[in-house]
């Protein structure tokens, strides 16, 4: 048994199939002047090759996974488009004579060389990047086969070094139980795409056996648990294919659930929506019983595109949510990009710290054209159903005012037009940014309801970002600072009688229902995967005692000691 | 008269010198294989040559400015140890002969042209500085004389396109009234070293006069209206050299206040202490009449080294800062890198956001080894006069007790040895983070005093990286969310009986008096520069009516109308 990094959940029993590396040997040898337009031709058409290949994969991970996994190929397809590279293959080609497979090689050397050099993570990943991009233009250039995972066989154990995403869209569930790779950890790319498509990962492994893996060896691997074991007894067997059925059962159990109310033992009532990002989500999300669309990530219909979409666009997603909901309540956040997220043909500007920089609300009034536009289409998708309209980042009554402004003026566009809209549309705004918890009083007065993002209020509130992984261990969801916040949005709310409901991946996680039940917010939005999770919970909790526990949790000073307490009541259920 | 940028106040007026651009001519020709090793020689000379003129001026800068100002010259040295860069200037003239001076030419135009392409902010200001070491290294090839300015004219006001660091340095005051740069603004290392050197400059020319500026013709600038005149009429002159002489008048007068008590006209005393870096600014700070030192930054301390400062270094400072204070309190606080600052000898990981991520105390508790050296030489200055202690970026009363742990660790190892030192040494936290605001209650539980550092606290509240010029509008000290954290810290500080004070850049705001009054904080620590300029609009306040002004900005929900209410109470005196 070797104790690794669990990194998608889930227990997998099967054969070994050890993935080879991806390298060539390319032959160095010079070449005629005559032939130099050819090679410029190949060179062409690898290109070309490449880029079409690409873009497949980001279209098929966009659909099997989801849009925010299939922008990790847009930094792929830059560097195809990139001049510096592009100039040193070519520079290669033509003052040594070189043919282009030997110019594209070197270049990748060269490249990979000099940023690894240069000691920058930034640079770094850059390298990854460029090999994994001339690794495969180089197979084009060189004819080489891809390399094709068995479909033949019986289902196995992937093993590998690493493996990119362009690796990991091409898997087949059916033929993939599961995967170890020697390195990464929980937040690499595979780990992420692992979990979205249910196939359990175990990483880390590098330095942890002495022997290589063999292809058709045993194994047995715990997603949740993290281990992996080679060439396990038959106890070991029997243990993990029992645990493997109770995990599927549970599954089954969860979703008897869908259509069942989300009601404490004593008969408080919570309602549970949906966070997503496409239609494909709502359809999840709906299979789970949600009720309604707590924040549809508008971002997504602006990715993977060249230009920005148009307001008929938008309006036909916005729409078709709407009737697809019928009738539930669809918050549609507007614009929320900058921060981690960039759009291809939208150039922000570099920041030194983007999530402290010029994102979501600050882009949208700065950009009242843009703004206007997808305010135009939210207001006519309200025709067709309950829509209301979400404002991300804010941080002062100023901004609230802006965007009232605007949407009014959205409204006088449409009534030009003679187009249906809901002229009472509510209007509420995201509580994330330590400003606006401290000022909820003020800002209740001008919205219909808050929605407290508590991601971004967290790495706020506490100055740690949640993606620096060196200071992990401080982003505590369950610090008093936190709670405090929390209590001074739900109480502004309460006290002008407006909704206000919890978005962030807080309201997925089941410990915090004690939190929910004391503050007395009863509306919590998650991802499609948490719906039933988070139900099954509140089905058997008692919301008497949830509440003194969450009360408690309010005399305590420190996170250690109110995420112990919050742990304690609730052991999660997977 | 053009209007442009004020980017260092003052009135100058004065003939133009304009400033040649600094570009040489490179003849490009081959040499024998056996000129090689001198070649190499040369290169290796004018390596190091530049390197110790960089490091002179580094030193210049230090001593003239101030230790942040002369950290601008650690990337110009970094440059010069550049793998990447040097390896690609010694191919050139390995594999294709040519002279050193050439190889450093076309290894610049190289990666100019290169980082150029990559349109990316990092990587343009990476080939900014390239060029200026790089030409500073062709100077030396080339045997070419240095542009001195003249020193036997009269005094000039100074004209180029822009000044490096490396130019200002050499400036001297006594030659050069004034300078105008074509290009760069309030925020150009220009500018910061003019403010820094006490030179009036106007900045953002370019394309406002058609005609090139010639040498020998009269100027007059004003640094504080950001004006130009060209050959003004004498009632110009007259005009200016007024305001010339009754900014000097003023100046003079303030001074005058250095040892008068900081009282309003109706009896309230305050403290008014200093912000330093150095030994240097304490003097200038006792000279304007500074009450202790509020808050002593020791960064700069472990900044322009190889290794971190020993114990005994470190204690040979405080002590004299100690003694220097003549027994006023001298508040240290520990080390506070990451964020924008970095030790050359000690890497810190790359950050997406380095303002939410491993700094300061953080770092601190994270390297209990640095710490307690750190605090050893603290403890030990402490029975030297009324030193305190200060720990940056707290968030959690977990990290205060860490702290506090290894303070009394600290105390353990000096008693062993037998060395002095104040066992009863006060212990106190900046409060700059959002979270620390919530929950100053639980932090007055544990600590002696608070600091309340307003430049990042409100960087946090509202999400605004200070730095960023994209959103510089929205970062509002005076925003209804930051001023009720204010007074969430104070309540909980004057509730527990202990002290509160101001040290960050608001403190030295006049405009800030009625919100201090109001709030019952009585002491503010401020740059050595803002001392007597404060003192004369306490000395001009009737604290009862500033307390009214303040209680009215506590009532209003806008940035805009809370500053121009403290606006219209308090004009500012310059």
């Amino acid at each position: 048994m070797i104790t690794c990094i669990g990194a998608a959940p889930g227990v997998a029993i099967g054969r070994a199939f050890v993935l080879p590396t991806w390298e060539w040997d390319v032959p160095d040898q010079k070449m005629d002047v005559v032939d130099l337009t050819r090679e410029f031709e190949r060179l062409t058409e690898g290109i070309h090759t490449s880029r079409c290949e690409i873009e497949d994969m980001k279209k098929e991970v966009k659909e099997m996974v989801g849009p925010e996994e299939s922008s990790i190929f847009d930094a792929h397809l830059a560097i195809l488009e990139d001049p510096v590279f592009m100039s040193e293959i070519k520079g290669i080609i033509e003052r040594q004579y070189k043919a282009a497979e030997v110019a594209v090689k070197e270049a990748i050397d060269h490249f990979v060389t000099m940023f690894d050099l240069l000691d920058d993570e930034y640079m770094k990943e850059r390298a990854t990047d460029i090999k994994d991009v001339g690794n495969r233009l180089l197979k084009h250039l060189l004819g080489a086969p891809e390399i094709k995972l068995p479909s033949d066989t019986q289902p196995y154990i992937l093993v590998a070094k690493e493996l990119s995403p362009s690796q990991l869209v091409h898997l087949n569930p059916q033929h993939v139980l599961g995967i170890v790779t020697l390195i990464g950890g929980k937040t690499s790319h595979s780990a992420i795409m692992s979990r979205a498509m249910g196939i359990p990962l175990v990483a880390g492994l590098e330095g942890k056996r002495e022997e290589a893996f063999q292809t058709g060896e045993l194994l047995v691997i715990d997603g949740d648990e993290g281990v992996l074991f080679i060439d396990p007894d038959e106890e070991t067997q029997r243990v993990y294919a029992d645990k493997q059925r109770k995990l599927q059962r549970k599954k089954e159990q969860l979703q008897l659930l869908a259509e069942v109310d989300a009601v404490t033992r004593d008969g408080e009532h919570l309602t549970l929506a949906a966070n997503i990002s496409s239609l494909r989500e709502l359809e999840t999300s709906l299979k789970h019983g949600a009720q309604g669309v707590g924040l549809f990530r508008t971002e997504f219909l602006y990715m993977d595109r060249s230009e920005f979409p148009s307001e008929d666009e938008q309006f036909d997603v916005y729409r078709r949510i709407a009737q697809r909901a019928s009738g539930q309540p669809v918050v549609i956040r507007t614009l929320d990009i900058g921060g981690d997220k960039q759009l291809d043909y939208f150039a922000l500007p570099e920041e030194d710290n983007p999530f402290l920089g010029y994102r979501a609300i600050r882009i949208s009034l700065d950009r009242p054209d843009l703004f206007l536009t997808q305010l135009r289409a939210i207001l006519r998708a309200s025709a067709f159903g309950d829509v209301r309209v979400l404002y991300p980042m804010i941080s002062s009554v100023d901004e609230v005012l802006q965007a009232k402004e605007l949407l009014k003026r959205a409204m006088g566009q449409l009534g030009d037009r003679g187009e249906a809209y809901n002229a009472d549309i509510p209007v509420g705004i995201m509580i994330e940014v330590p400003a606006a918890a401290a000022i909820a009083d003020l800002l209740a007065e001008e919205v219909d309801f808050f929605s407290i993002g508590t991601n971004d209020l967290v790495q706020y509130v506490l100055a740690v970002d949640r993606m620096n992984e060196q200071i992990a261990h401080m982003y505590h969801p369950y610090h008093p600072a936190v709670l405090r916040m929390l209590r001074m949005t739900v109480n502004a709310a309460r006290d002008r009688g407006i909704e206000v409901s919890v978005c962030g991946e807080l309201a997925g996680d089941e410990r915090a229902i004690p939190i929910w039940l004391e503050l007395g917010v009863s509306k919590l939005s998650m991802s499609p995967q948490s719906l039933l999770r988070v139900k099954h919970r509140v089905l058997n909790t008692s919301a008497a005692e949830a509440r003194d526990t969450g009360r408690q949790c309010f005399r305590l000073g420190r996170s250690g000691e109110i995420e112990r307490l919050l742990s304690a009541y609730v052991t999660p259920v997977r």
